[in-house]
């Protein structure tokens, strides 16, 4: 099944808020064998929601449209569907109730403008937003539908899941299977990864197709599938798959799209180790992507960000004339930090970083992107430089990688 | 002057990689006064770029296409590019000599892949891109622009403000002039915040346009202008800003779209006060986001993330027994974490935090969600207690938002 998703929002055109509803929704849709034809981002214009409906149901059967339904004036999208669908806006008494309910859970008073959100065309079937209070409208011509959906991605994500989803698989059916799987590589970059597999790509069925996704520091494979023959695309699957491992062997971290986070915290439940951070340069990114995690606390005990020198000398132990002999950016004080935060916090591993992350503090000897890094794992402790490219954020994401794929190697080692 | 971003990806489709580049654009060319007339997401496939540059090219002048242009076989764009505008593709010395020169800066040899990024439509005019291999491609036909950049962030983020705008601007010309304001305002939610602003909004002359964004625990607010006449747009926004101003007094934290942090940072620089942070369910996150911040470490010394229970009893000297009796989600550990952290790390102010994440841990009493949070200055030490909706990402975020808007509060009393 064929789908196009238009996200409205003025916000979005001019880059105050990125869109993020379309990925979700392809994410949840595809394991269903639904494909985006396209995105559209467009305006809150009532002339811009009409045209764009029109070229996406000359193209795909089902339009799925996010935005433009706040309790605010700026937004037009309920207007220009009833003018589109036909009908007219009416004050729906039971998106009333769900509206003055779903305020009531929040301690709020309905007003002026959360009472406008129960206005609906009546040319739609009301799926009641649980979770907020613009009501999600489900249209329906000539056998192509379009649901209308709220900007918010925590009120779309709920509302799809737990209601529009299962009702378009219902509503529609699709013989194609399509099969995805994705192998998180490190290692090699892009280009020496297709040399790689140049045969393999060759030698593939039809039915197939790979491709590269670069991270920062990493690479995905995406391979796909699609075939109306379920069974022999699934024989297909897992003789590629076995391929792709042969010729990739331990650079393959992990068989499925998730952080290096959890690929390391796997590793680490795995072997029954600990583990704590000391941040200096990445100021607790490490340890905000690993508590990202869900269970982290199975293996992780805490982390100590040092950005302040005397915080590493007086609770790290670094010692002063180390610091004040070779900087806060170098391998002695590096080392001590690694092993300075396992003795405070009782941890089997840990990580540390000190490094300039810009824009300002660069030296011609240590220039913006210097980061030495340390890992330890029982009493072993490796360290690296490196000069990581990019601003200030870019710095402190690539460290973070960069620290735990060292971990991650000593953990498979 | 209106122009249309077309991002080619089938992982954008998919919803594996979240489309940046358009926003970034975005960003970059409004105060230039130019409009996006709409972003497209569309796959790796001819037919699909061909169509979509048809359909831009019907409505807006320029199209800046970003994607499509790695050097593995899942790239198709190039050859589409080429039809589209004729001519065929060609070996280019000079764009063969930029990838060697910018593989040599990076120690990587070229192979056969990175060697065909030097294949370019003759109906170009290639810029060479100094931070990647992939060139970046202007087409001009019947007055109409389309530039082709890669996909990859940072090569078109660096080539657009080197390269890219500077030629835009130079090549098109526009009379009317587009200013932006965005205040932010804490405390408010959105139908308040227009009830507030409706005589203003109704009174508000028709060159002006106020827009509501929304973000957790705190409000956007965008006042747009356009106009030919460039003198009277910039009265006019002044006075509308003035009127803002006296209508929402205190709520308004900021008069410019940056994080919370950098605003909590620029009070604590202009009092002249040092932070720290105590974590255990956000972990990390807080310090995180105030790391982000280019200069923080003239406030920031440090931080304790204390997940294990016993790093909240050793490093942070919480009482055993309150942890005991309390649980770890309670008003006296966060009481005694913000002032442990205080004072092991020696500084005026610190926040703490500490609650159930999700989606384990969560009890009849203390449900995923609740989360316990400190503030203290000086001696003054505030606490509360929030259950803050959402998954684990989500509560994580909310809980650093929240305290950081309970230090603003202190800060700003």
């Amino acid at each position: 099944m064929k789908y196009t998703t238009i996200a409205i929002g003025d916000e979005l055109l001019i880059g105050q808020v990125t869109d993020t509803n379309s990925g979700w929704i392809a994410r949840h849709l595809t394991p269903y064998g639904w494909e985006a034809e396209t995105v559209r981002l467009i305006a809150d214009d009532a002339q811009a929601i009409t045209a764009a409906i029109d070229e996406a149901f000359a193209k795909t059967d089902v339009v799925l449209m996010t935005g433009g339904l706040g309790p605010t004036k700026d937004d037009i999208t309920k207007p220009a569907l009833c003018g589109y669908f036909g009908g007219e806006l009416v004050y729906d008494e039971v998106t009333a109730a769900n509206v003055r309910q779903v305020m009531a859970k929040r301690n709020l008073q309905v007003n002026e403008y959360t009472r406008l959100q129960a206005m609906v065309p009546t040319s739609c079937r009301v799926i009641q937003n649980q979770v907020g209070t613009a009501p999600i409208m489900w249209f329906e011509r000539d056998g192509k539908v379009l649901v209308s959906m709220p900007g918010v991605p925590f009120e779309t994500e709920a509302m799809m899941e737990r209601e529009v989803i299962p009702q378009l698989i219902k509503r529609f059916h699709r013989d194609e299977v399509i099969v995805f799987r994705t192998f998180m590589v490190m290692g090699i970059i892009e280009s020496d990864l297709a040399m790689m597999l140049d045969e393999f790509e060759r030698d593939m069925p039809a039915t197939m197709h790979l491709a590269y996704l670069p991270q920062p520091g990493l690479m995905r494979l995406r391979l796909t599938g699609i075939s109306a023959n379920a069974e022999e695309l699934k024989a297909q699957m897992t003789c590629a798959e076995n391929e792709l491992r042969s010729k990739l062997g331990k650079a393959i971290i992990a068989d499925e799209d998730i952080p290096l986070a959890e690929i390391v915290g796997r590793k680490l439940r795995e072997k029954d180790l600990t583990l704590s951070t000391a941040e200096s340069c990445t100021g607790g990114n490490i340890a905000h992507v690993i508590t990202e995690i869900a269970g982290s606390s199975d293996y992780f005990k805490g982390s100590v960000v040092s950005y302040a020198n005397d915080v590493k000398t007086r609770v790290l132990g670094v010692l002063p004339n180390d610091l004040e002999a070779e900087g806060a950016v170098s391998q002695p004080v590096v080392e001590q930090m690694v092993r300075g935060v396992s003795q405070l916090l009782g941890t089997d591993c840990s990580v540390a970083t000190s490094g300039v992350a810009g824009p300002g503090g660069g030296s011609a000897e240590k220039p913006v992107g210097t980061v030495w890094m340390a890992a330890k794992c029982g009493d072993r402790v490796v360290s690296q430089v490196k000069r990581l490219p990019g601003d200030r954020h870019r710095v402190i994401d690539r460290a973070t990688t960069e620290v735990l794929l060292m971990l991650l190697r000593m953990l498979n080692d």
